[in-house]
């Protein structure tokens, strides 16, 4: 595979990052080169049975590590980093979830701030199965529920690059620069398009999730270490205001901030431009396509910004196709790489 | 057919309702009955052609009728009411979608209120093609974008009973009632669940749409008068705080508030309890399962109350089946009135 | 007093209102006319001591009762309905306030639904001491706090008229139409104006409060049954689509929906348009006028809607009057009633 | 003045930051310095005119420039930094005003994103009358409305220190920190707490206002440069989750964040705690009595974060006085600078 060019990304353990922003590369790349990195799980690996209780093993700032920073030979401020997810895989046998205190959407938080004791904090443990492909729940309380076999579809919960204007922001917070919008599309197979801020760009990812309810009610996924391939490339200007994403099948844009209705505010009028930018449409046409065709599942409703996603299936932009193809090259890329791996 | 009760409702003109609450029964049907009824669009059927602006043909408060209330025999508060979809069919050859002075999620509203003139009033005509299954698209404004042809998919947007507390709400407001949810989950072959809070329960429904995308960001859905066919039963007690609905694959529960993250906590709160509830799982386990496995569209984020949607797989419940399986049971009445009709 | 109707109005205990809309009147009035008129507290006037937890003596829907409705004759849907508080005397020695499960900033409520049980119920008693002109706060609860008396400074929370659309609304919910917007600024002494909505306009009030701090933290203020006089007086048209207040110092608009910034944009955008129509300003330089001379206290943040109000100093309009000076002239009016009474 | 220590900071025109943390600092101080410094306006100086628009005149993220930071000896994270405001003066003889695209709480924003254009741009220019402690505004649009005289209220809309966890966050951002909380209540006499997150502090502020509304509607209040003296103390340890205000007569708790109720929220949530952590209340009872007494007016709702402040009467304190009495002790330093200086 001539034209390949494949690195490894295994970082020290203290060389994990907290922040997007302000930090020295740990990498640099070509366009066009195919990543293959190992990123630690939100817990930053201490949370290893029922008896961690995280707000114990871990200490605050030093949660959901990120890998990185990437330095992308060639990115300039105004430029669109492409990040084409080619395979996304459990590092261990076990993930882990937890109620976290004061953190989650259906208890009080340190910005719902309320009178109320923390909901009690509990760990679960699922069991991976690669061959079956599976992570199993189980329950830790008193019930009498069933365990429940559910299938892998695993994912990045924080995929992001330096932010404007200087700012070093927490991995934890997600926004216009990506960061932790914990939203289930970013699975592999997908391309993430990020608008670059810095010279490099300076990526980083990390909070792989085994799988993922939309929203993350609770406040985590089932949470993974992960070996991860990504294909980088890099399109010399058009950085889109907010974080996209392409599958085979949608056109995504993302919005993080609260209220809710403005991070939903934001995605779809991000989505609306792009749709009459792609087609040609007139913006109140493209408003009008998007209300009867697009969806809108929520990312995340639990971190320091809520993530709203707007979708649009792709068959109704007249074979028109986002950023000349790029994802259909990526994705190609990615086979290529998968089958001689 | 004998055991299939099945009662026409053509209402008059001058009989639609625009609120809930508050009005004399136009019907009254025992548990089990299906009603055939007709509904008129959210423009009252007065939107016929691109130059039939709303806010010149439509008069407030005389938007979204809707057809009822139909009394149910037995109903009593605290009951449960199931509604379920046989049959949603556009009832002419053409639909109608529009932006509305200070109406959306992208425009200043009454209640964002801004300093912003209204976005450009434009009506969309969609021509219903009933054999291919479709609604096409047709630019109205500047601009070189696409015709597209869109899969019908045919919905109700507001279906509700009466409010509690003696409580008559304009039917655009969607509530613990029900009413102007604006979710594209309500097409054929789901079941609603709705608390009862009158004797008899008033159900009223309208608002069909041909499909609509979530959120129904523009403000208006590919709007439609209906030919409907809903079975309609009953259970004693066991009433849901807010309105559920169950598909053959998912049970959904819904809230309807602002902000948005309040109308998400509301749905996935009930969500929670309800997976609790039927699997035995202790609420902080139901929490947890649902953090991995819900999915999580807005309904609308337009109306005077914001809809969200939360949604489990069956597939997670260990077999155990809602209100004892009373969606197959509908859906098998569905089917069998389908098949002699 | 020969030109001072006035007129008294003590309900029968089963005559109270528990809703805006949809009740005949109690009492018929013209323009002018002085009513005297008894409120029950928040509670019906069932919680006595601390033992009677609200919870428990009250039972929904029947809280927070109105005295009313009132028909204004003359009053038509669009005119301006103003209310002038001549006096509001507490009308008992004792006033009570509660925590109320799920109800309050605070604490999770139903629609800010969280997994936690309720905060403590708890139960205030407050004596008042009229000579002095003050209430007791005394701790309830472990610890070495001080008892505090506070000055009174009594108001109405819930003032309003039958809402438009024919719509009927708990009490407890503030809106376009007034009702429960429970601010302190409804002290005597103010003028509240309302767009009237039905024919008679429908006046209702109740919610007494010995006094209240800004949001009404906890959801409940130093309740209390009052005595109170207001002057009722029309004017032809020019009905304001939110609540208006005039002190002598001071305009005010009211917004009350959710989220507060809602409310905030709501009572902003009114004051800025009610400066601009006073004074000739263009609208943007009213804007500037008001963003560096207004004034935005929270009124309720607890309630089914969020209450903000914007006040300007009468001081920047450069001596022109609201109303054509009816606060002024509604002042000495209740100043006449109050001397000769 | 043997124990006075005073000190003066005038920035070079390169020395100001835009941005809390992650900056060398330019001043180093003991405890119980008096600091005099020179603060930019939000334009960086560069709007001199009505036609010196700020969309073009500035550039950023070059905007609201802070003076700092000032390291001061001995803080440590965890501790509390406390800053006496003991005059702020404008420094020219004119300020302005303006709305900025997309910026401000009744047009659409890039949080708040919408298909309006923007409003009109405007600068309004304030002459500054020093004899008479006004500043006066000028309608500049059409209209016939009037000039207004404005009593001068200089204050400071951003005081902070460096954030917590390493972040660097732009001026224009409140939070925890402090930063641009843009509340009239930092005038002179005041003092505000700030919890220390990293050795020395880092505390930083500008954006001087000759007066603001509460919320600044429009976006931007009457700006000028100041010429301000401070004095700096330290407490060790007792560091407040989020900034707290005092002045003669008032406690003040303040949270920034959105939506505006969870401003509401961390405000309220910091107040109760604060009250019965000085008067030895039940948290309940603290609860209580904040709800009877205290004020919550809006500091913004327009920056990335919106701020409200919780205020409460010294009075009903029994006393009790909130760092050791710290608030009095620094008045007299104040005092004691001006009366020498």
């Amino acid at each position: 595979m001539s034209d390949l060019d494949v690195v490894r990304l295994d970082p020290a353990p203290d060389r994990f990052c907290y922040a997007f922003g302000g930090r020295e590369p740990v990498l640099r790349v070509r366009p066009g080169t195919v990543v293959e990195l190992y990123t630690e799980d939100c817990f930053g690996g201490l949370v290893r049975s029922t008896s961690d209780l995280p707000s114990q093993v871990c200490t605050f700032p030093y949660l959901n590590p990120v890998t990185g920073p990437i330095h992308v030979e060639g990115a300039e401020p105004g430029d669109t980093l492409a990040v084409h997810f080619a395979d996304i895989a459990p590092a261990r046998d076990q993930a882990f979830s937890a109620t976290f205190p004061h953190f989650g959407a259906l208890t009080a938080t340190h910005a719902t701030a309320m009178l109320h004791e923390p909901l009690e904090e509990v760990v679960w443990v699922y069991e991976i199965d690669r061959a079956r492909g599976t992570c199993r729940f189980r329950p830790r309380l008193d019930g009498t529920g069933p365990e429940v076999e559910l299938p892998l579809d695993p994912m990045h919960g924080t995929v992001g690059v330096a932010p404007a204007a200087g700012e070093v922001i927490m991995s934890i917070t997600p926004g216009a620069h990506g960061g932790n919008m914990d939203t289930p599309e970013l699975r592999a197979g997908t391309t993430l398009y990020l608008g670059v801020n810095v010279p490099g760009a300076a990526l980083s990812l990390g909070d792989g999730h085994c799988r993922q309810g939309e929203g993350e009610v609770c406040g985590t996924a089932v949470e993974s270490a992960m070996n991860t391939a990504v294909v980088i490339d890099l399109i010399k200007g058009g950085g889109p205001a907010w974080p996209r994403i392409e599958s085979d099948a949608f056109l995504m844009s993302t919005g993080s901030t609260r209220p809710l209705e403005d991070a939903y505010r934001i995605s779809q009028h991000d989505l609306v431009g792009w749709t009459a930018g792609l087609t040609g449409l007139h913006r109140l046409d493209a408003y009008q396509l998007v209300s009867q065709t697009g969806l809108a599942p929520a990312g995340n409703v639990v971190d320091t910004n809520y993530t709203m996603v707007a979708k649009l299936p792709k068959t109704v932009l007249g074979g028109t196709r986002a950023y000349d193809g790029l994802h259909d090259h990526l994705r190609d890329r990615a086979a290529e790489y998968l089958r001689q791996r």
